[in-house]
């Protein structure tokens, strides 16, 4: 819907992907976009766009089409035809209830000093507010309440005293605080930018004769792409046609001191993606057979409550010896416009999403796998499911540890009132779910898992890569609920 | 659609109609914005959005829906009902074809360093390329090429230096060359200010404990509301519940030095309003009366071109005592999305949306009144109907002068070139559209028509009360035909 | 919407527009179906659709496209491409409330033992519960709640005794009691019917190497064809290839026992349309000229409101030499989807809808003419409003006699106790509307306004030319407020 | 689209999914009629429908709503608010390509002699040409291409002789040959009818004081009802109030003669559905099993192609001791409305749909099960992506015969050239999709896999329960394509 709620800070916390493609032979890009967009669908539902020029064409002729809703519901065939062009980027926007409009929908497009940007965002800046605040205190307006803004606003005030667009870029960088994962469509150029500590990933792909940049690899092996190299935590690459990929590291930290979310690996990106040099779905294995050693337990069957939790259970399965089977039917078709049953009616969002295979459970020892519990309702559901089913115990493993603090980097952690975890022992959450036993991943096998790599665990142990900012800045419109019934879409 | 070409320039010819409105009791006035937008239609077919806010609610929480489309297309009664607001803005935006997007739909509603801003816009600006580019120059960033977003970031700025929100509007106004009737919502204000010159139209209304601020008093008499005053040419006013109608006049002009758009009168206004204490009704009566005297000519019948050609035509008959009747059926049904027959068809535009009434003409002399000639092919085709009727004899009487040179402030006249009377007498002229005799509007005339106010005359005699710009403000998109096949759809 | 409430007898009263038409030499006729519908949209808002097949190809193919509102929200340049075929029917249907569903548009498109067959039909068959029955006794099943859907039943039945589709259109039409005014496609044959009465008006045209019957001649001039003569009141006309226009007089009555519905002139057709010879502008204006020959009164200005009620106010004009003019302006974006005001809300629809022209009627004696009063809430208001804007006196005079007496062919009229006229005195009307005096059109007129035609007058006077169902065939889901809110509509 | 080709015999060849309820405690049904159709999606995502009656209102009131597309997209909480009635039949349709109009959306709702009718039907006749050409001869006509409408007419005629509803319809059903699960809501009844071979499934449920017809068990668990029975083939049962569940087993064959559709167990029906009183899944986990015993091979990993291989790999895994993993992330978000590659484009459907997990196959010897293999072009890609990535070898194990014979009861094979197994060698097939091996089920194993129930392996060797029509009934609009990329969108 069009109906905006205008409100300066809503709409802060975003998981997203971010897509972009120049083709240096004049191609149009616009439908290779759409195809790599629709492989980062997973990283957020709400809203997309494409944004496209002619780089051969005048300077800062920018066709851009976005709408609310799939990649598969917001593009037609005629509107692919339609973005004309050989740079462009693209932008898939996680589905936050309040500012879910169609005025934050990206890529941001604006006319500046030097013609025109395009700018996708993927992360959360934590000085957001303040710099909005710097900025309307010399005048400046907003017509979105999303961080691209703001960024985009430091590019065009530091392009003035800059010289090329990539320079204003890592400019405008140097005063952003927090997680972000950016590309921009300047006239000729195609920018990426990763923030420092790394938290987002940040790809380079080439087909042919062609760049991309892109949140995950799986957008490159979807469009046939192959993975030339991560963009470092800190850097600033530019694609131009003549001079290939450049590489600004000015801001790179000392990489201990980087700090990956390390949620990508546990459950955001696709497992089939690979984050800085890491499988996605290595990890999650590796996350299983941890749990295996250090949470072992007698059982018939290890079975993943799916999809994120089919991996970990894989991994748990070669570890134990206990074997590996699928105990649950999810419903495909479940999408964006599902009506959630009443509160009154006697069908549940649960049973709806996922049926049990009463056959693979019955008179078995279960061990299901989960990838985290958040407030532990659906858990609790599930759980009951399999027991209904005929399981005779239900063990349920979580490949990440519980949920504690909050995040001020991208991830959406609902208040720790209503996190499960929180003033709570394992036994007792255990009894909450119902299950027969309960365990976590230990915190210590995190940085295990993901071979080393400097990670951010701050909503594991509240130890955060910089200082938090004091006020909250989630707003007044922050969705509680939007963290579960994400999961749940995604099962 | 919402595919949007991005380009700093087009678009900025617009017609437009605004409605803002203050409910001292705190009573909802979307619904009310809705059918007051609705009767100012004629003034802008592409968009139209309303924004609201609660006086008595947290500051700056303004609530928007815009789209494409007639006011009943795009208004649902559950859109007005979600619009919860007192205090709010409306606006209907004409469709010129290149920047009819979504993005440049009205009202802009923006947050800045005071909160939150609604701002609705008529008029052109002729200074907007320059006022931008400096803009740009201290790191602005442009989202939309409406001259709004330029007059909304000069309030921004201009407040940082302000005791009020109207001390900005007044001085943000004094950096605008050209044309502007303005509307503006701030929170607990509304504010409207009209350019100096006065080219358009801007009235003050009440109804019961509200106050309305609109650009024609047509929206005063749909909604049910008694007409205050008109905004004097150069005046800003400033509604608060405390003050009533506040008013400062310090950028007013010497009465003589105003310039009101004749064309207002002519033929963009409805018939039933008042511009500055004049019906334009009766004005239009009176270029009848005067075509009668100038341009006499012996007939059976007078009939207007529906609807804009129908109050000279009356004014005609009743100066020139031969009998006035109605000539012409328009189909009422055409509307925005009325497929045109291909140049190839058998049909033809006119003839889809105008039928002469046989009985009517047949073995008559007919004197057929319209408002303008631009290009002159419809006129073709209309004459040549009535003559096909049965018509002995057509004479063609205009209520205007002819047109020859482009306007700056607001009306889209096509190139010179495109003009039917440039570069050629009304002889020739009468020859083209087929007629048996022809008459202009005498340019004297325009200001008996409108008792002596202060007109612009621009477009007839190339006379303008500023300096026009040098450049072509129209930009690459701008769109030849949408005069013509504008005037069709009022028809 | 297409939320369908399925029963039986529902929206039976429907005033409709057909157009058939049949190109010899196989050019597309879909998109000339389509002006036609255009032109005939005041006939029927509801729904709309066109059915067209290719005589050269494969027999029985037809490619239909239906769909709920008007002509130009319904179709597309892209819907008309997709229609190829050079013979084809189109439909317009009447907004009833209770069966306006996407099953009862029109045409239909059938199999039957013969191939594929549209129709599409304007009437109300008395007999339609009846033959229904009986076909249900046969073990017939019936889909939609339209007539149409009885009358291709019996068509098909027909056919297999008949030698040909019209020997079988004929046979079923004898059957049928009541108005109808059909357009049947057979494979190879365009076909016309017409109830013995002629209640319904249709016409046949011709343009180039093609045929058209339609319901009103005003749909020819639209498409630039000419009218050829008038299907005469129960003749079947054929329209072959080879054989030109065939025509079936063997139902037709002796000219003296016709009954044209006399709406039809007042108020239904289009003022440039012409039914069996007549214009009906002319038989307007000559409305008009009675009402001030027998309903003469003193005034400065008389004046139609809008639209229908103008041609017999210029007639009243001439006839009294009080000059004419325009009192209201009319908001011609009033449209299907116009949220009405609320009960509670200070604006009227009437006010949305219309305005005086305060200059035309101030300190004047006012004779307002309209076509009909139903419930007289309208012609309250209106009076009203001219009083409110300075009209000294205010003159009612309507170009038709009461209402009295239910409509069993097609017209919406309400139940009797909610028509003013019921019970009452022309004064108590009179007194009720708020005029200063009030006016019908003599019942004996009628004829005279009609030069002698034979018409059905059986809503003025309860005399009817077939004896009138027992039962009520209008169902349940009648609207009772239809009649009112489309007179609006039309205004 | 709701454009139209009519014709008489696209669109016979339909898979759908049926649902119908009826609570005797008078609460709504559509609601959890939405979540049944819901869980049965992937029997048909053409088009879908609901209809319901209120048992206690006006006898034969039925409310419909039907559109194109997906459950989810076609309803909204509002329409579902509108369907009152506690008795009523959902449908969900599969898409060929042809017929996929508004028109053929079920239920089939229809007025008879008895009152009103609302049917849901899964299956094809191989009879139905003739009995609509029966029909014809005898005066009917057909507004459909759809089985239902001939199946709706019979039981209308038969009602005639009939005492109840229950009798007619079984009547009817005697006079059907082919394949037939109906549900039927008469009035006061909910009736459920299952052709004599059973070739469709459809089984009775409970939930409170509510019963439930449905095609596939995984419907009962997903809103929370208990499974009462399978409907026996050749079996009618009646639904009402005061009987409980009637049984008319006059036209069951002899248990042998019983002919399930065996492809329902291989692929159409859902895993944690049971059909007949047999788990599908366990009989996939059996054919994985056989494929393990028949055509072993030494390798490293098992996998399956998703989600149709999964069950089977894990029976080849148990089988062979060889590890289960999963070599696939299929993306979830692919819908209706995804736009397939150009065949120019540099990306392909399937390498959009579906990616290899690297880390999971490189290096590694794999078998890759999949339920079937119809042109061999899908298989060929993924083969080719497993080898790309690393895998060593790739063996292909399908838990199903070749295809060899066109189906006649429902299932859309392609023409017999298409087919890749037709007239090749398994050695052929194995070069043509690049496999190191090829296995396919025995058609001996088939039974084994259901537990000894009859079934029809037709399409594997030709041979049907009942004599093949002549004609290909199959008609012009048949859509080739159709199973190949349906298979896809289910992966």
């Amino acid at each position: 819907m069009n109906l905006e709620k205008s409100s300066p800070w809503d709409g802060l916390h975003e998981e997203c992907g971010v897509f972009g493609m120049y083709d240096f032979d004049g191609n149009d890009v616009a439908s290779t976009i759409y195809y790599g967009l629709f492989a980062l669908q997973h990283r957020g539902q709400e809203s997309c766009g494409i944004a496209v020029s002619e780089t051969s064409g005048p300077k800062g002729k920018i066709t851009t089409y976005k709408g609310m809703g799939l990649v598969n519901e917001v593009f037609t065939p005629d509107t692919l035809e339609t973005l004309k062009g050989n740079l462009g980027v693209g932008h898939v926007r996680y589905s936050t209830a309040g500012a879910s409009t169609r005025e934050n929908a990206q890529p941001l497009v604006l006319n500046y000093v030097k013609g025109t940007l395009a700018l996708a965002h993927n992360g959360n800046l934590i000085n957001a507010n303040e710099l909005r605040r710097d900025l309307e205190y010399t005048g400046a307006i907003f017509q979105t309440t999303i961080d691209s803004e703001v960024i985009a606003y430091h590019i065009a005030r530091e392009r003035l005293n800059s010289h090329s667009a990539e320079e204003a870029v890592r400019r405008a960088c140097q005063k952003l605080k927090g997680a972000y994962a950016l590309v921009v469509a300047s006239p000729r150029k195609l920018i990426g930018a990763r923030d420092p500590f790394g938290f987002k990933p940040l790809c380079i792909g080439k087909r042919d004769n062609s760049y991309i940049i892109t949140s995950e690899t799986c957008a490159l092996d979807t469009i046939g792409a192959e993975f030339v190299r991560d963009v470092r935590p800190g850097e600033v690459v530019t694609i131009t046609k003549d001079g290939g990929i450049e590489s600004d590291t000015s801001m790179c930290l000392p990489e201990e001191k980087e700090a990956r979310c390390v949620f990508e690996y546990i459950y955001f990106a696709r497992p089939d993606s690979h984050i800085d040099g890491l499988s996605v779905y290595a990890s999650r294995i590796k996350a299983g057979r941890f749990l295996a050693q250090d949470s072992p337990v007698e059982a018939d069957l290890v079975t993943g409550v799916p999809e994120s939790g089919n991996a970990a259970a894989l991994g748990y399965s070669m570890e134990s010896g206990i074997p590996y089977g699928t105990a649950f039917v999810k419903n495909g078709y479940v999408g964006r416009t599902f009506i959630k049953p009443k509160q009154s009616s006697r069908e549940s969002s649960v049973q709806v999403k996922l049926n049990v295979l009463k056959e693979a459970v019955a008179g078995k020892r279960v061990i299901m796998i989960d990838d985290s519990i958040v407030r532990g309702t659906t858990s609790d559901r599930i759980v009951r499911m399999l027991r209904e089913a005929g399981a005779t115990e239900v063990h349920v493993r979580i490949s990440s540890p519980p949920f504690l603090w909050p995040c001020y980097f991208g991830t959406d952690i609902p208040e720790r009132e209503q996190l499960i975890a929180y003033n709570r022992s394992i036994d007792e959450i255990c009894e909450i779910i119902g299950a027969d036993s309960l365990g976590y991943l230990d915190i210590d096998r995190l940085s295990q898992m993901v071979d080393g790599r400097p990670i951010c665990k701050g909503c594991f142990n509240g130890v955060y890569p910089m200082e938090p900012p004091k006020e909250d800045i989630r707003g007044d419109y922050f969705d509680k609920e939007i963290n579960l019934s994400r999961k749940l879409e995604r099962m």
